[in-house]
C-alpha cells in the first residue's frame, strides 16, 4: 500500500525531518528561533510616538525581550479605527533596533508595501486576516527576509500549514508559525488558544511554531498562565503585547501586559524553559 | 438616553432607510440587483477554456441567467491546485460576455489586477478568504464598478458588514453582499449557510444579499433545496456554479449543478420569486 | 467493493426507503406528520397559568396550529430560573386539549416523569440539551407516543440520527426530527439554523423533520423568514413560540411570535407549502 | 454604581475567595484535590474485565496515580457500540480498590443508578454529554460524595459553572470541575483543548480544575504534551486513560497511553508541579 503524502509537502517532516532553525540578524547579533531556544518577541501592538516606543523598547531588551513587535499597518475591523503610523512609524522602529541592538517584527498587509519593508525589518509578518492572501504569500516566497505566518483565526492545521506551503513553494525557506487563538463559540475570551496544536506541528512539521497568548485571550491576566502553557507543550517561545501604559492604548490595551508583568513572565517561562533544555538566551 | 448607533455607519438603515439597487450595465442592457429583484448568477467555478465556457454561456443565458460568474484568478488553499487562467481567461469571458449579452462577474485577490478588471468587468468579487484584505477594499471604495462582497466563512454579521463599509467609506456606494456558507462543527457539509443572516442582513442594511448555495453546501444535490431557502427567507437572489461536465471540472466539481439541475432551480426559485413579488426578469 | 453501511441503521433510506409518516393521534382527529404535509406546532415557551394557556391554544386552534406546546419540565441553565410547573402544568395542558381538540406535546427530562406523561401527552419531545441522554432515549424507545428529537445545539447529523437510532432500536419508530439551530461563532443570534440539514435529513433518512425558528433565532422578528425557508427546503413543518404578552413571559419572551405574526407566519408558510404541494391542513 | 454579581453565585470567588479542596476518602488514606496539590486520575476507558484492570491498578498505583478511573456506564454515540459492564463492573473496581488502596471514581449517567453507585465509589462522574441534564444534576447536588464535572463539549465557561451550581445549590459542596475539550472547526483533533478556560475558572471560581489531554485531542500523542501544558496554566491535575494494550481496547484506544508513556508523563508533570510548588504527593 502506497501511504499518501501530505498535501503541505516541504512543511512536513516527511519531506525534511530536521528541525528548521530560523537565523535572524539582528543589528548586532543573530538570534535563533526554532527547536532548543525559546524566544521572547515584545512589544505594543501599534507604534503610537517615538518616546513611548524606544523607551518600551529599551526596558525590553533588558528585561528579557529577544526582538521588538510594533504595528505599523493594523488590520482593523472598522475602518474607522487607528490604523497605524505606516511609513513614518518605521523610523521608529529602526530607531528603537538601533538604540536596543534587537532585530524588530512588523506586519504587512499589502503587497506594495514590500519595497519599504524588505530590508528595513529583520521578520515580516503576516497576520491571521490575511493568512490566506495568497498574492501576499507568494511574493513573501520571493524575499530574503524570515516570515512570522499567524494562523487565521479559523483556520485548521492543515490550511495553515499550506499557506507556509505558499511561501516555501517560492523559495523562501524561513517561516516562523505562529499560534494565536481561532474562533469558537466560547464568549468570555476573544479567541480560544489551540494548544494541541502546538503538539501537531512539532510533530507533522519542521518549521518553529509560537504562540501569542495576547492576540489569543484578549484578556492580560491570561497571558502568563497561557505563555507557560505554550512553553510546556512544546512552543518555541512567545509573542506578547506589552504597553507603558495600557490603560491609555489606542488599541488592545486590555491584553497588554505591563512592565512588571513582562517581567514576572519572562522570570516563569525561562525556568520552565531550563526544565525543557531549551535556551531562553537564544543568542 | 442616547442610543448607540451602529458601527458600520454607511450600510446601516440607520443612516439609510432606502434599499440600495445596484444597477450592473451589461453589453445589451442593465440589470437591477436588490429589494424586488431576483437575480441568478450562473457559470463554472473557474473558466477552463473557451469553448466550453462560451457554450455553457449561451445555455445559462437562455435558461435564466442574468449574470456570468467565472473564475479567473482562484483562491486555492494548496499552491499546487489549478489557479486558474488569469489573465488569457478573461478574453474568453469578454467573449461570452458579448456572445450572450449578459454582464460578468469575477473574483479580484490582488490590487495590482485592478488594471486588467477595472472596465473589463461589470462586477468585481471580493471572495471569502479576502473579506477582511483591508488594502483590497480600500482599492475597490474608489472604483466604479458594482462590488460583490462574500461574507468570511467565519465573520460575523458585524465585520461582514465592516468590510462592507470599508468600500462604502471610500465612495463606492455599491456593495452587493452573498453568504457563502460559515464554518461550523458540522462534517457533513463544507459550509453551514446562515439562512437567518439573510433575514438580518435585510433588517440592518440597506444593502442586497445573496446567497451562493454552491460553496455553502459543497454538494450539487443541496443546492437546490438552499437556493429555494435562500429567496424564501428574503434573499435577493442566488449566485451558483453550473458545469457542462461536473465529474470533469478543475475546480469544485462536486457543487456543481448540471444543466438540467440549473434549469429546474430557475423554475422552482421563479415561482417562489412570485409568491414574495420579486421580478425573477431583473431588466 | 462493499459499501459501507451508514451507522444510523434503522434511520437510513437504505434499510426503509418509504417515508415515515408519524400518525398523532388527538381527542378528536388525527393528524400526519411527514412527507408530503405541513404541521404548525405553537404554544408559549412554559405553560405559565391556566387562564392564559387555555386562551391561547383556542386562539391557535382557529388560526391554524394543528399541536400545542407548552414547557412543564424546563431546562434552565441557571438552578435560579423559573423551571416549570411540573405535574401542575399538565392538567392545565390536559384542559386545552379538551378545549380545543388539539393533541399536545411537552418535553421531557427525567426518566421518573414519564409514569406521569405517557398516555397523558400526544408527544413526548426530547430537547436539545438531552439529545445524548441516552437513559432517556432509551426509556423512550420503549414507549408507544411518538417523539420530537431535537438535534442537540453542537451535534453533527450524524450523530442526532444515532440518537434517534437510539430509539428506534428500541422498537418505537415514531420519531420525528426537529433542527433548533446549531452553536457557531455568531453572536448576533442565538443559534445559526442549519437550513441545509433539512435537505440532508431528508435525503439521508426517511424520518420526518421540522424545524424550529424560535430557539434557532432566539429573535422574534426572525421567525417568519426563517419558518419559509424551512417550507422551501423541504421541512415537514414548523415549531413556533407564540406568547399572548411576549414582554411579560417568564421565558423566551424575545423569540415568541404574537398573536397577529402567528397568523401571518401560517398565512405564508401556507403559500409555500401549497408550491411544494404539502398539506398544511394536516387531517 | 450596583455591580452586578456573577450568576453561579455559590461557585463564585465573589461568595467564597478561599480555595476549595475537595477530600476524597479511599480505603486507606484521604487524598486532597485543589490548589497546591497536583493530582492524577488514571485508568481505562472502560472496565473490560478482572484480570486485566486489577494489573493494571496496581502499575498505576506504583506508577503515581492516585484515584483510578473506569468506565461501568459508557455514554456512546452509537447505540450498537460497546456500552460498558454496567453493575458487574462495579465490582471488579471495588476488588481494584482494595488491592491498591486508590479511591476510584465512576461516570453516571442515569438518576436510578445512584442507588447502586453512591458509599461505593469515591468520586461520581458527570459526563461532557450530561453537563446539562439537570435531573440528574439535582440528585448529585444530595449525595455526599465528591462530583467530578466535566465540561460539555460545546458549553460556554459560564454554562459549565452554571452546571456547577446546580449541585452547589442542593447542597454539596464537593465539586471538581475538568476541562476535556471543546468542539471547534478544526478536523486534525477530536477536541480543541481550552487551555485558557483553567486559568479563568482558578480566577472566576474557587473549585478546583483539571484538564483530561485523553479526551481533549483524542490522540495518545498529544496527551503527554497537553498534560503538561495544563499544569503549567494551574490545573490542579489531570485525568488520563491508560490501557494494558491500546491496540486491543474495546473503546477509546487511541488516546489511551501505554504504561511506558504513562510513567513518562507522571515524570514530566512531577518537576512542573515542583517549580508551580504543587504537592504530586496529594496525600
Amino acid at each position: 500500500m502506497v501511504k499518501e503524502m501530505k498535501p503541505f509537502r516541504l512543511a512536513s517532516r516527511e519531506t525534511k525531518n530536521e528541525d528548521t532553525i530560523v537565523r535572524v540578524t539582528g543589528p548586532r547579533e543573530s538570534i535563533n528561533i526554532g527547536e532548543g531556544y525559546c524566544t521572547v518577541i515584545a512589544g505594543p501592538c501599534a507604534v503610537e510616538n517615538r518616546d513611548d516606543y524606544v523607551t518600551l523598547a529599551q526596558f525590553l531588551a533588558k528585561s528579557g525581550a529577544h526582538l521588538l513587535r510594533g504595528g505599523l499597518f493594523k488590520p482593523r475591523t472598522s475602518p474607522y479605527s487607528f490604523r497605524g503610523l505606516g511609513k513614518e512609524g518605521l523610523e521608529i522602529m529602526k530607531d528603537a533596533r538601533a538604540a536596543t541592538g534587537l532585530p524588530i517584527i512588523t506586519e504587512v498587509m499589502d503587497v506594495r508595501d514590500l519595497d519599504h519593508l524588505v530590508g528595513e525589518v529583520d521578520i515580516l509578518q503576516v497576520g491571521s486576516r490575511n493568512m490566506q492572501n495568497y498574492a501576499l504569500l507568494d511574493e513573501l516566497g520571493q524575499v530574503g527576509t524570515p516570515i512570522l505566518l499567524k494562523r487565521g483565526f479559523s483556520a485548521t492545521i492543515e490550511e495553515w500549514l499550506l499557506a507556509a506551503e505558499y511561501i516555501l513553494a517560492q523559495g523562501n525557506p524561513q517561516v516562523i508559525l505562529c499560534e494565536r487563538g481561532i474562533r469558537t463559540f466560547e464568549p468570555y475570551t476573544r479567541n480560544t488558544v489551540d494548544i494541541g496544536a502546538v503538539a501537531l506541528i512539532k510533530k507533522l512539521s519542521h518549521l518553529p511554531v509560537l504562540v501569542d497568548p495576547s492576540h489569543a485571550t484578549g484578556k492580560w491576566d491570561m497571558v502568563i498562565p497561557v505563555a507557560k502553557a505554550a512553553v510546556a507543550a512544546g512552543a518555541d517561545g512567545v509573542m506578547v503585547e506589552v504597553h507603558q501604559d495600557p490603560d491609555q492604548a489606542l488599541s488592545d490595551g486590555k491584553q497588554s501586559l505591563t512592565r512588571d508583568n513582562f517581567i514576572k513572565m519572562v522570570d516563569q517561562i525561562s525556568r520552565l524553559a531550563d526544565l525543557e533544555n531549551k535556551k531562553i538566551n537564544t543568542r
